[in-house]
């Protein structure tokens, strides 16, 4: 029997924040210790909420939730992306409000306590701007050495962005954040738009989701329903990419990557038309990627599998009774 | 019978500028009226010695070469790539000095007194960096309205850089030139690394080159010699990718792009670590590139045809005769 690994989750909830939650809910790999919040697709405080009130739902209420940095760490918060998550950032879903509230601590504190609580064997899953991480750096310089491994949902390598031409959202949202987690002393695995662009869930994926007994997959299929809408605009029917429970599948180990080069990479912090790009260095794509002397950055371009039917048979797997005492998901108009 | 096109090229002449020039002169659909050259492989002075002693081997010493610019718009001449292109940036081969020497004009000077003299049916094309062109459109703001088409060989759009992690090394030696080029009122076919970097040139294509009976095809077998033991650090044997002729063989229509997308291109001119970026908006790749109002810069990402074959059979098509009286090319050590 394989023991679970012990998770600090830092996200900005989010439609496919909240996949990768529960992603993370159910699978047998991992445990959530603790999750922070941080203002990215909605703010720090909607998606503190989003979190608590999909923890409950899930049975899980017993996960603490910090607040983390409302701002990024130069400049202030933009307001979020309403258009591609809906103005509550669960694309108009009603969830039960829940019981419970957030801890005292900050993300960055919690982080900080979890990585001394199971030194190197914490997990950290970014899926958000990195602002909180960075401030966790800043609390405590040892934490690379006290973390089992860091995974980012973010960037785009050789892809285009999806927030500017070159830039990719939760690094542009702050990117001298991102640009000190890169810097730091620590390997970091980016799950970048190369391949989260390039795993997209489909339609029929979502209808699996709609049907199930269990509202936690009932709940995310709905709230697909608008991400879905966002995405037709992209790929030119109703799907989705699925950023951050790729991230979460990754982190897990539950998929595996095929093509990851490890690479130097840098975020562009200029106020230039680059700011905000994780510039990648790709140039050994032409020899397979040989090793670069100094490289820490894990640059995963491609999966072993398709990542879509993984993503459905683990959410399923919620089981009926993890929602015992909740109201029923209303559907979205 | 086909009418050649009146050509401009402009060029840092450079191991691959030869080739571009000799497909050129070899082509019976393009007609070279003039040369400019510039700095950025060697000085724009080495390249012009490079250019006259080229069209003097090839029988074309009364196509006029104008010097352009030594520096850059902003900041100063790097030194070129020697290590790239050898000392005299044609791989250490030594040529005939040409009898004939440079024209009065400048580089600007003739391309606007060209673009004058083949109102609507100029061809510009564009190998070096782009100081030459962004002065020619200060000299003569309507030289959109005159010229036929430009081709640029520069930038990387989803593919790595080869000066930097993102740049390339043409829009990188002067961003700023680049960046008025691609904001002026035509459009533009940029040739990028994403098509020049997969039209690779085997050692057994150079072999047919060396084993010519004209001297043209002989002396740029020798300089690719050098330029393949460069392109060996990269892609891990004796080879190169064709920048500069396939620009050309674009230029003229000897080949065709497949997959070609009018985008959105900018210059990153800021000084951080993206400088000399040609962000070139490729988020409509996941639609096939739908049509963008305001778009005018044409990114060739790939060909209908493979392109080596096509250039070494135009470049045998050099006459014996071509080079009477000139010595022949010594081999290099």
């Amino acid at each position: 029997m394989t023991t679970p690994s012990p998770f600090y989750l830092d996200c900005d909830t989010g439609i496919d924040d909240a996949l990768a939650l529960a992603y993370l809910l159910a699978s047998p790999l991992a445990c959530v210790k603790g999750i922070g919040t941080v203002s990215g697709n909605v703010s720090a405080a909607a998606g503190a909420r989003n979190t608590l009130d999909l923890l409950q739902l899930a049975g899980h209420a017993h996960i603490p939730v910090a607040l983390g940095a409302h701002d990024p760490l130069a400049g202030s918060f933009g307001g979020g992306a309403p258009w591609v998550h809906g103005e509550n950032g669960i694309g108009g879903v009603s969830l039960t409000t829940a019981a419970v509230s957030l801890v005292g601590e900050s993300a960055a504190e919690m982080l900080v306590r979890l990585a001394r609580t199971y030194p190197g064997t914490l997990r950290v899953l970014a899926i958000g701007p990195l602002t909180n991480i960075a401030e966790a750096l800043r609390l405590e310089p040892s934490l690379p050495s006290l973390v089992e491994s860091v995974t980012v949902m973010g960037g785009a390598a050789l892809a285009p962005g999806n927030i500017t031409p070159v830039a990719e959202a939760n690094i542009f949202n702050d990117p001298e954040a991102a640009a000190l987690v890169l810097a730091a002393d620590w390997d970091v695995t980016l799950v970048p738009l190369d391949v989260t662009m390039t795993s997209v869930l489909e339609e029929r994926h979502r209808q699996q989701l709609l049907v199930s007994s269990s509202p936690v997959p009932r709940a995310l299929g709905e709230m697909l329903g608008y991400y879905f809408r966002f995405y037709e605009g992209i790929f030119g029917r109703p799907c989705s990419a699925m950023h951050d429970p790729l991230a979460a599948a990754l982190a897990v180990g539950g998929v595996k990557a095929s093509v990851a080069p490890v690479v130097r990479a840098a975020v562009d912090t200029s106020d230039g038309p680059g700011r905000g790009q994780t510039i990648c260095d790709m140039r050994g794509s032409y020899m397979g990627y040989p090793p670069v002397k100094g490289a820490r950055c894990r640059v995963v371009l491609s999966l072993e599998q398709d990542f879509a039917p993984h993503l459905v048979e683990t959410l399923l797997g919620f089981p009926e009774g993890a929602t015992a005492g909740v109201q029923q998901v209303p559907a979205v108009a």
